[in-house]
């Protein structure tokens, strides 16, 4: 019977799950994928640190670089984690000692996965990271394999549980975005240093990566990011009486041969799938030809969800066959516009906050035909005992920098009272 | 560049549709296979019938068996269905001459997958059915690759597009079953003969492989299966009013080291992701430890999903490894036990038509205690003018036995009206 000697490099929460799943199901991976993977080495910053998991004597490297260049290793798991410092120097140094590697690390292929998958291919090496984006949903390599026949137009979805969970708490129980994330991180659904998370960049790794596998391209930095910290109680009860919700939502779409990426908070239709997508779960939606659309949900995060993905990638190279990381050649992805969104067009939600009186609504109004906005709807909330007046605006499909700009000529008027809001609505 | 030369066998809308997407997409499957896909020869049963695809002269062979012992066919496609006659006849004999197959054929494989496995494993050769549960869902793949690491406890779902699009159309539009069922015929979401699509049989099918992949065990033929005909619009009513739609589901799960499949309609709670599947999608739940609760949805029939998943296939072929066709090998597989549903318990929805006059109710609920099952809510609903009345009882968690004893008891009294209805809820 054929091994495959593993090291793990990092034993946070997830690479101790995964050192302990390895040692319970030995026999059950070997039976499905014919070879038997053996955790040979690992090592973490703190060798004193305590742990729960039963490292022996000689399975510790005090150097985790040396684990590129022992003999007795073929495959490395890095789980240290970020773009920079000793994992990208330990993924690097891997695959140009021709081990495979299996990463979570998100951050590293959104910004290396090009360079790392040309040293992959040339060296005939694997390298795997499904674990990278949305932990339990099987997305990357249902694009590989499962979804491979599909011209891909469109990709998007849910891809980070802490906004999520903090999005739909504030809904469901009429709390403040900073009652509910106190309340996220007490439970362990935000980190204590959640602002990854929450400013849209940690989505943000994850379209790149899933955009290139759509789109057989090169990974790409133009991207729009928008985070969730400026959406309000307000805004998610206007939301509400509109007949939306509103959900953190990474798109990457090809139309007329470009290719837009955006990170925005989204306002859509309470009845559709995505609205119902409720808590720390993930959501991936494809639009395919010939498949139509194809969907997948699950747990996005955690040291479980994230083990099933690790093993996934990890059984892939035990049954031993090399694949180029992003499913194509270096030599055939391609290289495709990618466009910023000012030119693309969205239907709006807007808000203004306002001194009430006369005159302001017409100016307002003024200004959105003046830029070419039409308005399709617009609710007026006068606040009596403040003399102020919150004036909601839903437009018609209109160029992202037309709506950019009517927000900034508004924002300097002399009756607006806090910094106007624009959340781009999906109709879809 | 290596070559695979293809032959396919059947050439209805599937099998069509998968020759135009070979021809159209040669170029992109050798690039993301790094081999070259070639149909080398068709077949079907009428050469002379009228078909919109271009086939060459000498790629049609007038025998079809011949697929099977010509050197220069690599793969078949078995596109002819049906679990016996000439499907089985070429996939046997494919297989024994060690062609690799692939196949949309869900009745085949749930019948004879394991002696086609034994022989394919035997001769080195894939065979791969992707295709032949829920089209355009790669739940197959997800289950041998992407969700390999887990432990599956459940997995359920809809399975038939035609029999959800009737269920949901007559909630909807307050229709008819058979109204509903004229209006699919026309629409093309039902065939000119339903009967597989209706009484279960095909979600039988599709359930048994996924059961097989999921537990690891041999196919087992103990399955309950209940179609949809006697569900009418009296039943979908009460059970929006109880606050539930109903839905074919299957069901397989293992519960104290015993699998139970079954397939029946279901009362499932009208804000559960399952209910809000309408139309002819298709979505598979699956509970897997470490994974959690994943979910795949899409389109589960018609040409184009098939042939996505039919590529899914050719593609894993094409990049040459050979995999067990029920991802462990013959002597891996489990015989697991399979228990009929008879010990198993359900709370459930009965429903009795009765001539209403004094004692019926009583009668009917001594009946109940005698038998075991408590009674969780009750409603009944008298109809002056036909001086009946119609009792709908909600159970506690009750033995199916029990419940059908009870529905066999009351079916005899004078007292009833019609045959009375039992319907299983699923509070999950």
């Amino acid at each position: 019977m054929k091994k495959l000697n593993i090291a793990i490099i990092g034993l946070g929460n997830i690479g101790s799950h995964l050192f302990d799943y390895l040692s319970d199901n030995k026999k059950f991976l070997t039976e499905k994928n014919n070879c038997i993977p053996i955790v040979k080495y690992v090592s973490a910053k703190n060798k004193k640190k305590k742990r729960k998991i039963k490292i022996k004597k000689d399975q510790w490297l005090s150097n985790y670089l040396d684990s590129t260049k022992l003999k007795d290793v073929d495959l490395i798991i890095e789980l240290i984690g970020g773009a920079e410092g000793p994992a990208k120097k330990l993924v690097f140094q891997a695959l140009k000692n021709k081990k495979h590697v299996v990463t979570a690390n998100k951050a590293l292929i959104a910004k290396y996965g090009d360079q790392l998958a040309k040293i992959a291919e040339k060296n005939r090496v694997n390298l795997e990271f499904e674990a990278s984006v949305c932990g339990g949903v099987p997305i990357i390599r249902s694009l590989k394999e499962g979804l491979i026949a599909n011209k891909i137009s469109k990709i998007y979805g849910i891809f980070n549980g802490t906004s999520n969970y903090i999005l739909s708490t504030m809904d469901k129980q009429n709390k403040s975005f900073n009652e509910v994330l106190s309340d996220a991180t007490k439970l362990g659904y935000a980190e204590t240093n959640p602002t990854a998370d929450l400013n849209g960049d940690d989505v943000s790794s994850k379209l790149k990566i899933l955009s290139s596998l759509c789109f057989n391209s090169f990974l790409n930095n133009k991207i729009y990011v928008e985070g969730i910290k400026d959406i309000d109680k307000a805004d998610i009860n206007n939301a509400n009486t509109l007949g939306y919700k509103i959900k953190l939502l990474g798109f990457a779409e090809l139309l007329n041969k470009k290719i837009y990426q955006r990170v925005h908070p989204t306002l859509i239709k309470k009845d559709s799938y995505v609205a119902s997508i409720d808590g720390v779960l993930n959501a991936v939606i494809v639009d395919g030809t010939p498949v139509g659309q194809s969907t997948i949900q699950g747990e996005g995060a955690g040291p479980a969800a994230t083990t099933s993905a690790l093993i996934s990638d990890i059984s892939s190279i035990l049954r031993g066959n090399i694949k180029f990381p992003f499913s194509l050649s270096n030599k055939e992805r391609k290289k495709l516009k990618f466009s910023d969104i000012s030119n693309r067009s969205f239907s709006a939600y807007l808000r203004f906050e306002v001194i009430d009186k006369p005159g302001v609504l017409s100016n307002i109004t003024n200004i959105f035909s003046k830029n070419k906005v039409s308005i399709k709807r617009l609710v007026q909330n006068p606040d009596k005992n403040k003399r102020s007046s919150s004036i909601i605006i839903i437009t018609h499909n209109s160029k992202d920098k037309y709506l950019k700009k009517i927000l900034k000529i508004v924002a300097k008027k002399n009756y607006v009272k806090r910094k106007p809001k624009l959340i781009r609505i999906d109709d879809n």
